[in-house]
């Protein structure tokens, strides 16, 4: 099975050496992509092409590599571009063109899939192509997978998390630090856990964007962005969180899908002893099922645990083709 | 397929219910059977026929229904007795006469797991037989498939978790509520929490089944119950609670796995917003994983929620037999 992974940054990266290491047997690394560029070789790349930048490379072609998934070179998309708000390019093209085409798509990237799941769905449905998203929610707590394979003949009924760790690191230091929300922004900007422009993030369109898709994968629902009632935590004020640590609770941005199918994402108080109550750059998501009851997943929701859920979803499409043409 | 479930108590009941209203398309449940005795229809049982207790049935025969296996008049054996140390019986002596004769096996039964896992897994690999038994560890908190199936690629390096409902409910009323040992002890009894001899429980052999298991099971070691260290909690003070307490801990039974591979079963003091300390009886696992990080599944550990466990592994067998024979 002949791979591109389409994004050089963090988890590009980590990916790529992953295959390249052989970690996923019947998986060949024949193309990485970054934005301005990629490098191709038909037999398979080498370990030390593989630099800092690829651009740095004698065999860096300029240009998109859109062509590779356009003239058949590659069996596998692993999309790993970052996350473009409104338009979700230049990622959707790409899942677009390689489901169009019957290629398999793996993907971290969460625009395409929260913006346009229902249309790439259909796509790979008529060309038989899979399309996995693991990476997308929760980074390494496989909620997607642990649907699909571990909960068969029960219903979820209701989702309930903390999907976002930047916020979560936010709020935790004011809980237990007694920080202004500035203050602990700052200071999360400063460690690199939030970014420059911490829009996204602290106005919940991350959390949002998560449920999203946990509402339509993991649920089976139809929901648009506009359908989720978004509220960010950027006006909680010291004294908020304060009350709430005095009455043994903790202020949180909790994205949820109630039981009659409507999505929110807002702060809410919870019980320091909820089990979704992590603190720290944690997330915590509660899956209540009809029979199996209330099952909790707490895990790092970003970063290095991500590969897992990438490279899990890579060893699931290997698993369906048979090993195929590696 | 042809379904026999054997064992009719909590679990076998539901189960059985669960298959006659087609639930799982592809099984036909053929036989119900308990200790006394089995019904037996090759064209599928009928609801009116499974009262609440079998031998009330005009078409009950008496016996063991070993012979449904020996004759091969099922495809697949759900077993669900109760777990009977040391010896394991009569389930162990039923799953391997189900393997050895290519027939797929679905279990909540801990001990022939715990006991025979390494002979068990043998024996089905030389026929080709399915040995699947989510519900024996944790209830409806899936941690065999999902190390099977959500966290391929990734390495467990421990494995630690509160694995009995019981004990973890007499520790949390002792928390809470002050009681000592016995009383608390005795209003478990009361509802129903603890069996009238609590034995298995509150000396952490239950809690080394289950250990035992996940250790064999999800970290492919190779362990006997003699290599687990254990220890139960019948001589925790009301004192030690308390002191607990006051340094923001508790006391939890722990059923751990460490780095070297070692296993032990003993009241821990666990800090208060440790992912792993909750309360009632509940159960929760945190999976060290290489790559992923810390994974913590909290969940109910045992009744109905486990029901969601065997029907996935049902679930499974059918995917794998392509819906075969129904």
């Amino acid at each position: 099975m002949r791979a591109l992974v389409n994004g050089y940054g963090f988890l590009g990266k980590r990916v790529a050496r992953s295959l390249l290491l052989g970690k996923l047997p019947g998986v060949r690394l024949v193309a990485v992509a970054r934005s301005t560029g990629y490098l191709y070789r038909p037999e398979g790349l080498r370990a030390e092409e593989l630099g800092n930048d690829l651009s740095g490379s004698p065999h860096f072609v300029e240009g998109s590599a859109l062509v590779l998934l356009e003239d058949g070179k590659v069996d596998l998309l692993v999309e790993l571009t970052p996350t473009n708000l409104p338009s979700g390019e230049p990622a959707l093209t790409n899942i677009r063109t390689a489901l169009s085409r019957g290629i398999d798509v793996v993907t971290a990237n969460k625009a395409p899939i929260a913006l346009a799941y229902r249309e790439l769905k259909e796509v790979a449905r008529s060309t038989g192509a899979l399309l996995l998203f693991e990476g997308t929610v929760g980074g390494g707590i496989p909620l997607i997978s642990l649907r699909r394979f571990c909960l068969r003949g029960d219903e979820v009924l209701t989702i309930r998390g903390i999907l976002n760790g930047t916020t979560n690191y936010i709020l935790s230091r004011m809980h237990f630090e007694g920080l202004t929300f500035d203050l602990a922004l700052r200071e999360a900007q400063n460690l690199g856990i939030a970014e420059r422009d911490p829009t996204l993030d602290i106005e919940g369109y991350d959390t949002a964007l998560k449920l999203l898709i946990l509402a339509n994968a993991v649920m089976g629902l139809d929901r648009k962005l506009d359908d989720v009632r978004i509220t960010g935590i950027s006006r909680i004020s010291a004294d908020a969180v304060a009350l709430a640590k005095e009455a043994n609770m903790a202020v949180k941005l909790i994205g949820s899908v109630d039981a009659d199918g409507r999505l929110s994402v807002a702060p809410r108080l919870v019980k320091l002893n909820d089990p979704i109550c992590v603190h720290g750059t944690l997330n915590a998501v509660t899956i209540r099922l009809k029979t199996a009851g209330d099952l909790t997943l707490i895990g790092e929701g970003a970063g290095e645990p991500t590969v897992t859920s990438i490279l899990n979803d890579i060893w699931e499409v290997v698993t369906v083709r048979g090993f195929g043409s590696a």
